[in-house]
């Protein structure tokens, strides 16, 4: 395959200057870039070091400010709204999950809405945060709208990521999944490669089921459980944009069209201190109930019950060892954007 | 059909006579009582008055305790865990939510986990609740496991209710729903008509898709999305059982298999002060998104893209004035009922 293995200790260093050459600080060039090579660690590419381009481009050209001051809008304690200053999504995100953490150890739950800000990556970074505090956590963001809602033939609702978190002895919890019955990426992945699409996938123009990659593209994702995972994307916008006072619906801009405007997306952060409310043994039974799950026959074509996240720390254990996969393509516009910017290549 | 229409009214005080006459206070019978008839009054008669038999036969045989003292076992201000002294779920869970929306309007945003409880009924009964208050809410509970979980033959999840309000100027909306594709009453009702059921709706007891609802029967209902819905229902019983420090996995029994039993399910309700959080711009705001999705074109079938709580709104406008349905069955079921504990039958 056209596909290079690269290390995290190679690239680390070299995203991080790349971010700072951007005018990012130092600080947060460390943050986005463990973002970005966490993303490629666990599997999920998709959000991975490719989409790095992109994302100086925004920062040269004023989408998203490489220097944001994010502030506190209103505060009643166990609820804070932030405003993200336009800044990266990753930043205003990790500031968003931190102020959500420490607040959920004074009143036990948390919750933090951050707008005016971009793109958040894959939100399972924000809720392993709370995980590695022994909380629980849960994160979404409201997106440019790019699905029907349901009944309706305009994109109205977004495919929303949608994370949760809970902490266990063993068996780390971590859902991370995005509203829609697939990402968009997989339907484009068919396109490319001349596939058809399982049914149940999505809806062409017309709102008929369609098993044409380029029909769908035309269409929608179908939502999961079709209205119900319908209302639950629409929820979503409600309790980012609406509530936060931010944009919504198709205020809310796309990640890689106009590098010039701010995407104005916004985030919801929630942590819930699961370990001081029901004490240390909160590990113990959420392990017990996994194990209980894990204990069970298995359907054809299993070999084993997998809890979310676990299949993704196996990957990240073997890219550990074995490096990140770059295409040629994405691994040569990273050297160009390097050379462009004054900063020394290491592969 | 085989149906009589009575009205709310006449229904109302007989009902609560039957609890009172099982030894609920009359504060509490009234509560139960008003969430069963607003279930009928939606149209969600599967959790409307034909159930009041068997939760009176638990009442007197001791599976629920009539008189429970709830009371507070832990409380970090934004979270409190409940005992429900195996109470009706009905009473439990509103003190819970009760509970929930003081404390919001404190923090912001609180959650009460409140468990050694029972069957709670149609769980947006909670989340309008909220709305009263012009809160967003959060309800479900954890339940009898009825599902397998995902890539297992085990039936080791439940099929909860999920239920998110979210408070606007006109529109209010509130999602009522449950993590399988459908309720098992939906595959119960076409084994009793002899009917197949679609594709994508459960599987067999070997895991395979399959469209004889008996086969359904003694398989399991598909999560919405597969593995996605599968896993946010694990979660459900992370944050109830597992987290209350209550019964989870099979832990929990069923509403009518045993009457001398406790059920020991809990419940989860959460409040956030949304009109506090943004003020109440936020009402305006809700109902502009929900204007902006309307307002587009139809699917074909549709006449109307509705909310959340829409039809059961327009359902219950209608039923205030024709009455409620109740079977010749149901209904002969709850006279005997009346005439075996004095009280006088209204019907």
């Amino acid at each position: 395959m056209n596909v290079s293995e690269l290390s995290v200790e190679s690239l680390r260093p070299f995203l991080e200057a790349l971010f700072e050459a951007a005018g990012v600080p130092k600080e947060d060039a460390s943050v986005v870039t463990d973002a970005f090579l966490e993303a490629n660690l666990r599997g999920v590419d998709t959000h991975g070091v490719r989409l790095i381009p992109a994302y100086v481009r925004r920062l040269q050209q004023g989408g998203v400010n490489p220097v944001p001051e994010i502030r506190i809008i209103s505060d009643l304690g166990g609820t804070v709204r932030l405003d993200g200053d336009h800044g990266l999504g990753q930043v205003v995100g990790c500031h968003a999950m931190r102020t959500a953490i420490e607040r959920a150890s004074e009143h036990g739950i948390a919750m933090v809405v951050a707008g005016n800000t971009s793109h958040i990556g894959a939100a399972s970074y924000y809720t392993r945060m709370a995980l590695e505090q022994r909380m629980a956590g849960f994160a979404t963001s409201n997106n440019l709208p790019s699905l029907f809602v349901w009944g309706g033939l305009k994109r109205a609702i977004s495919n929303p990521p949608f994370s949760v978190s809970f902490p266990s002895r063993r068996t780390p919890f971590v859902l991370d999944i995005c509203l829609g019955t697939v990402a968009w990426n997989k339907i484009y992945m068919r396109l490319q490669n001349g596939e058809d699409i399982p049914e149940g996938w999505a809806w062409d123009p017309e709102g008929r089921p369609t098993t044409d990659p380029g029909r769908a593209a035309e269409g929608s994702i179908i939502p999961i459980g079709g209205h119900k995972g319908s209302s639950l994307t629409l929820a979503v916008d409600l309790f980012t944009g609406v509530l936060g006072g931010f944009a919504f619906a198709d205020q809310v801009g796309a990640l890689l069209t106009n590098d010039r405007d701010p995407e104005n997306s916004s985030c919801l952060m929630m942590a819930i201190d699961v370990s001081r409310i029901l004490g240390p043994e909160v590990l113990d039974r959420a392990e017990r109930l996994i194990e209980w799950c894990k204990d069970s026959p298995l359907a054809a074509g299993f070999s084993e019950i997998l809890m979310p996240g676990e299949p993704e720390e196996s990957i990240r254990r073997s890219r550990l060892r074995q490096g990140i996969p770059v295409s040629k393509d994405d691994l040569r516009a990273l050297a160009e954007l390097g050379e462009s910017m004054g900063v020394e290549v290491p592969f």
